[in-house]
């Protein structure tokens, strides 16, 4: 296969480098910013016209949605990771699905206005809608881990559960996790793995 | 196949009636309304922990998420709605993820406060910024179309059509088409197809 990922590893590119460590795929990574010196730029738009990173050119086919990339990428490269039935690849469809209309955006907003934004520009009412909005999608996912042995899918480490562990990771500094045993076992679990810790450790941070 | 759609007409499980009639597939609908007397009670929350419709049971798999079922029920019935192969069906879940980030909330929002709330609990500050938020996402679609003879993916309808047309219709009353002819064409193309039309009469409307 013939990968190139685009999009700096502070970006949500780093769940597109993580897949390509976990499924031993070779890539080439071009750390593109955002915004006009970027993402936004002629040459990049013609690669992805949302403006947005990640994209990625996998064997000649553009894509983005950093997510989606994943899904192609373990389903190209098999093993583990990919889905071994129709069965399996629909469910790691919905969960990854399920961790952007559920979890994401609420997520991202909690880690804007709790940490990331200066005191000054961070909002209580966003922190309190956020948590609210959190509450019922991670009672399922902390349901879901805790009966089906602390995998998504299939009994085993899936790209089902990168993908929702990358919308999880905004959770990190949040108290949301602390009564919730399942997901935090998962997540760190997912976190320590010698493919992660490679991914992550081109952050920088 | 045994199917069984969950969810009222007027709910995202029209998404899935609409799919089960293009793709040919014989199905059960439970109509389960949204709420405590419906999506929300103990016996449908064994089906879908989240408390949303639609869910789907799908030769005994359950799945939650509109458009993933939607994916999955392609791959599973194969004909022209569904890929042809492992880069057209990167696409298709691409588009998908797309259209749930970048358009549906947006549209959405726009629809409930230009249309469906009581005129005294409408925001133009939301019309405004849903307006804004979704004029490039409708310039992507509208180049993608008009550069791929009126198709997302493979020259032909397929259910990434279908579940990308699915959060354009929240649109249908907005004038953010008017300068869209490559959308409008598409979209009324979509609607125009007998499954469509089969399937958005249950919605009574």
């Amino acid at each position: 296969m013939s990968i190139t990922i685009y999009g700096i590893a502070k970006s949500r590119a780093i769940r597109n480098l993580w897949a390509c460590e976990e499924l031993g795929l070779a890539y080439t990574h071009v750390p593109v910013v955002y915004g006009p010196m970027g993402s936004r730029k002629p040459d990049f738009l013609a690669i992805n016209p949302n403006g947005r990173v990640p994209a990625a050119d996998v064997d000649g086919v553009i894509l983005w949605e950093s997510l989606a990339i994943n899904l192609h990428l373990a389903r190209k490269a098999g093993g583990p990771l990919a889905p071994e039935s129709v069965d399996e690849e629909g469910l790691m469809t919905m969960w990854s699905m399920w961790a952007v209309t559920e979890v994401e955006a609420a997520a991202l907003a909690l880690l804007q206005h709790e940490t990331v934004k200066p005191e000054a520009e961070r909002d209580p009412a966003v922190v309190a809608k956020s948590t609210e909005t959190l509450k019922a999608p991670l009672a399922v996912l902390e349901g879901h881990l805790a009966s089906h042995g602390g995998h998504l899918v299939g009994n085993r480490f899936t790209i089902a559960d990168l993908n929702v562990a990358c919308c999880v990771f905004y959770l990190r500094f949040s108290g949301l996790l602390a009564d919730k045993p399942a997901i935090r076992g998962w997540y760190e679990a997912a976190m320590a793995r010698p493919a992660a810790k490679k991914a992550f450790a081109l952050r920088g941070d």
